[in-house]
């Protein structure tokens, strides 16, 4: 177990930062969970709470340290870099999972303030890490979050971050043109500019993640529920899957915006950590940007709905969908057709949204129905 | 002379502001003038001061109000999103020309205080712009000032602004695809993303002019030469043309970065200020992000160079031209076609870089000569 990898986790408390520290705690990896707590205080603020109260990492790293000792936490913003660079320095970690960002599409879009944060912390964030990485270690791989929301929805195939462009009998190999329907795909788009940008000068390895909606909760069975993730289904936090399940155990229609006719790719969270390992074991070469793209599956939200509705009967819930105004701006029919082989190429088995896995989210909704606040759940941010 | 359109000029006493504001100014346009004095600062900080000492505006809006009385200067801080907003709520312009970033690639790769403050800066004064229009008056049409830098030197032509792509049998418009040399073009690469969200998704029209490096002086030989622009020449904050001229009068050799191959295309101060007239008398539909490659002529470092010390020899001035190791980190033999049609075909009538011009030019350095500072002329910053 000796000179395993030293792996900095940026965001460590979040919704996939916690169960990737948990992942490879158990892996025995040497640990750096970094988090500033930013998403709870914007879940307390906004009065949107994830279904369970979940406790801060400080109080659960005692139970890690029994599995794993080699685990230090630290509390700092990520867009403060002088915090930031002297962590990297003491600890010059070989890879950084970067999830610190502000992962909303709505809270984006609430407002001016709203819309700056999202774009100057994720911005910030990512800056500060490739300076760190610049800095003191250039060869420490960075393992960025993207999403697949970067891409938009263009009329012809979404290649997995690159494109090859033939013009007027000359080629240029491209990042794959993109634009986002929210400020916060926008911001990510930027991110991914910029990493590409310190790529090409500095010669840094970076993994760059554009994943799909995640859904689903726990990843290792076996934990203890104090070890569980948050789970989010509000307006503002939540992702489409979970929110249809709680709406659906809460015995309220599941809410589709606008026709239902969009089409995503969509991820369960086992499969993220799966992936995040993948990408761990498979660093680029330095000046190299890997792109994939991180979904298993595509569905519509229409179809979404009614797959849902179809295995909850299974546990005797009956659901209704209800078509609402859109408050999203977003092409609701259109065109899609995303790659995804490069994980599937280094070995992944997508887990896919079967009755079963619907049914293992269900029952741990359910033994949390009471905690469910059916007021948080229709949108209140509107983009129009 | 009534009804004239209101116009808003960020980063009025800037290198392009100044000149700017003087030509609306005798255009009888109403002019909201505004600026910090950032650059101003950073050229005190980083000891490299205009060649002429130039008064603030305060002190010369007097003579202006005498061409013009319908002029007024605040000076605040365009990333200040309040400051910016009460000003632009009360005086509701239907144009915005937006100078109000910093400019200078070697600036931004100076050091990672430097680059993320070029970043910050440069994205907020856009996003603040964008919500103020979007608020307060979403008619209003905002002319941007993009860089031909944001295109870096790719294998295909270079359009203006977007790029039809066919792949695999289907088609898509894009933004044509962008990639900088430094975090200066990477922030301008990131503010037309910007603008063109906000331009997709509440209708705002925009006009984002690519531009060329800058180069010349007065574009009013009538006026007092208190009303002059700043005129730089260092490593910094001075543009290539502007510098060999500099260096030649100055009797020290032309220093090319590199093996001089690399091609860009170049564009007289008195085009800039035609073009932007231009684009206020072509504004776009709403909803339409209109982009012009905004630059006359293509030359390589070395031609340049060669031209310049050429036409000097009619002013009896001998030039040396002396290679130096490229202190940036760009490609020295590319393929470089990039398109420029488009203000021809609204009426522009290029000054190209003749004798003359490069004379004019010339007899303004010679009449400053003793100021000079030759120790602010070699590169400094360097990116590797």
């Amino acid at each position: 177990m000796k000179n395993k990898m030293k792996i900095m986790i940026l965001g460590a408390d979040g919704y996939l930062g916690w169960p990737m520290a948990i992942d490879l705690c158990f892996k025995q990896y040497n640990l750096i969970l970094i988090d500033n707590y930013i998403k709870r205080k914007l879940q307390k603020k906004y009065k949107r709470l994830p279904l369970d109260n979940i406790s801060k990492i400080e109080s659960k790293l005692k139970i890690l340290k029994k599995i794993n000792k080699n685990i230090d936490f630290y509390n700092i913003d990520c867009t403060n870099f002088d915090a930031l660079s002297k962590i990297f320095k003491k600890t010059k970690p070989d890879a950084v999972i970067h999830f610190a960002e502000l992962p909303s599409a709505p809270y984006s879009m609430f407002g001016s303030n709203e819309s700056w944060k999202t774009l100057q912390n994720n911005l910030q964030s990512t800056f500060n890490l490739a300076w760190c990485v610049k800095t003191y270690n250039s060869n420490c791989h960075i393992i960025k979050l993207g999403t697949m929301g970067e891409y938009g929805t263009p009329n012809i195939d979404i290649e997995e971050g690159w494109i090859d462009i033939n013009h007027k009998k000359r080629n240029q190999k491209f990042l794959y043109p993109r634009q986002g329907s929210s400020l916060y795909h926008t911001s990510k788009i930027m991110d991914t500019d910029l990493l590409w940008f310190y790529v090409r000068l500095y010669n840094l390895r970076v993994t760059d993640l554009m994943q799909g909606p995640v859904y689903g909760i726990n990843t290792h069975n076996e934990l203890d529920t104090s070890l569980y993730p948050m789970f989010t289904y509000d307006d503002m936090f939540g992702t489409i899957i979970n929110r249809f399940i709680v709406q659906a155990v809460a015995g309220i229609p599941l809410t589709i915006y606008g026709s239902g006719h969009q089409i995503r790719g969509y991820i369960n969270i086992k499969d993220t950590i799966k992936c995040i390992n993948l990408a761990i074991k498979n660093q680029p070469r330095r000046g190299d940007l890997k792109i994939f793209n991180q979904f298993t599956e595509q569905f519509n939200v229409k179809d979404l709905a009614n797959k849902i509705s179809k295995s909850l009967k299974l546990l005797d819930i009956k659901t209704k969908i209800q078509k609402i105004n859109n408050p999203r701006i977003e092409k609701e029919k259109h065109y899609y057709n995303a790659k995804n082989s490069g994980m599937k190429k280094l070995g992944l088995k997508p887990t896919l949204l079967t009755d079963k896995i619907i049914i293992e989210i269900a029952k741990y909704v359910i033994s949390n129905k009471d905690k469910i606040n059916k007021s948080i759940i229709l949108p209140r941010s509107n983009w129009k």
